[in-house]
């Protein structure tokens, strides 16, 4: 049998960097762009952002499957997905320092007044608004894995409080943490800014709906870097209407990209980026790409393996 | 003779909060507001941010002078400024987390295209800008001190190259340091984003100006939070328009409020902000000004103690 061969599927991302790549790294892999597969059989591996139902589950001698992000519901939504390989989120690659920029710059842009000010700008206004210092002002952080516990121990350093939630207990130092169902009240009555970076899961699906911003403390903030399909636009839309929410900073919605009929767009307390938050294609992810891959034919575990049975 | 005497004066600030503080810690104190001095012989201790000239030196008992901000430019520019009397500008007081706030946002921002996304949203457009790691950007900060050193150092954790500029050597772990004079070109040669909070001196008066402009690797950008003396106001503009800089975030002007007529107020690549990097008014300014005289009071030495030898 021939060397590895590796089928590459985006709806978004490039090939050609990571053709380039693997030609430059390891010149003894096939690279194959999806939808041309030649034989089915001859495709050992796949690096995958989004690829149509059932494709992964056709290829008979695929031992593993790397997602060119952090996000994997976009491929095990798959009723075909071939539950046995194992599958490799990218838990690193650079997407860990972006994640918390964005997430800094969210909090620290609703904290500091910067779109009020940008307004008095627009009208030659100089007027100084109420400061408060981050030790009075409580951030909560939504999903405490790889990228939350990041922010939130970044949050920490720059002298927010920091409460956190998650479906397990986490230990960060400064993070007040909440657990389960049971604690999710509590963590969202304490959360002036509520930052959502969880994983897709049939839990998560539309937590970003009515009845969470309804128990939020009231007129704070959202940013939202987490997964489109945790969002309910319809009830964002409605909690930003009636002041139950001032702003909102969101990554990614339930259909990207955003339709133009959304009325996201053009809401005044809504700031729209175009899932950028963490942009993979960059140095830091393809030498954790081609580590992983590596990694995983001289038989040793890299990192990110998802666990189907959580979810993420 | 009577207890102390504390003459508050500014043209900014209102006292109330300041009264209400020492009456409720200090009910010994006596408070007079400028201009109702009184019998100057009696004022023992100043709480100042801007007095008329000469003001100072008519106060015969005076023994010490409180800043009420971190700058003391604006005190010390009275010629008849009492040299021998003990000035201390105001160190903490929750100031360095919020001028570590502003630096941080404004560095963010340009990083992270932030301004292209919002024009974006506004045409409706969804398109993903190239990003940069935080590992190939390189940030110089101005300026070492309580706050820059801090700055410097957050920025660090961020994951940016840091790079840094002062009058002394200073050691701050992961900031590559920049030496006066014989420093600076290299030091701005590498800044892609130039974070300025220098204190205003003589050397520093006017210093973001073309010259400097000009030893900048070009089309980078400037987050100006030091005092407004040292922004040559049409340098700025012009090195904007020849595309020199791409983008400025200012807090402080050679004139406040900035005047009407400024071209700063509506240039497409500035944010202005007035003044609000760091607020003092607050739970923590207050605590860091009682704790400064409680400390004097007792024959201690508080932070902050200016040396006018250096201006700062």
């Amino acid at each position: 049998m021939a060397g590895p061969t590796l089928l590459f599927a985006s709806n978004i991302d490039d090939p050609a960097p990571w053709q380039a790549l693997f030609a430059r790294e390891r010149p003894d892999v096939t690279f194959r762009v999806f939808p041309d597969i030649g034989d089915p059989a001859e495709i050992t591996h796949a690096l995958v952002w989004r690829i149509p139902d059932g494709v992964l589950a056709s290829l008979p001698n695929l031992k593993a499957v790397f997602s060119l992000g952090a996000g994997i519901d976009q491929i095990i939504r798959d009723p075909a997905f071939p539950r046995a390989t194992p599958l490799f989120r990218l838990v690193d690659g650079g997407l860990r320092e972006q994640m918390t920029e964005y997430a800094l710059y969210g909090v620290l842009h609703w904290h500091r007044n910067m779109g009020r000010y940008a307004e008095q700008q627009a009208r030659g206004e100089w007027h100084m608004l109420e400061a408060i210092h981050p030790s009075q002002r409580t951030v909560g952080v939504m999903g405490l894995g790889v990228f939350g516990s990041d922010i939130a121990a970044k949050l920490v350093m720059l002298g927010f409080n920091v409460v956190g939630w998650s479906r397990t207990a986490k230990e960060i130092a400064g993070v007040e943490s909440f657990v389960g169902e049971a604690g999710l009240d509590a963590f969202l009555a304490r959360s002036e800014i509520l930052v959502n970076i969880l994983p897709l899961t049939d839990e998560t699906r539309g937590i970003l709906g009515a009845k969470l911003f309804e128990r939020l403390p009231g007129a704070g903030a959202l940013v939202h870097l987490g997964r489109g399909g945790h969002l309910v636009e319809a009830d964002l839309v409605a909690a930003l209407d009636a002041g139950r929410l001032d702003w909102a900073m969101l990554d990614v919605f339930p259909t990207e990209p955003l339709p133009a009929e959304s009325p996201l767009w053009a809401h005044p307390r809504v700031f729209v980026t175009p899932h950028i938050a963490a942009q993979p294609v960059s140095a830091a992810a393809e030498s954790a790409i081609i580590g992983n891959f590596n990694r995983f034919e001289r038989g040793e575990e890299p990192p990110g393996r998802v666990d189907l049975a959580v979810g993420y």
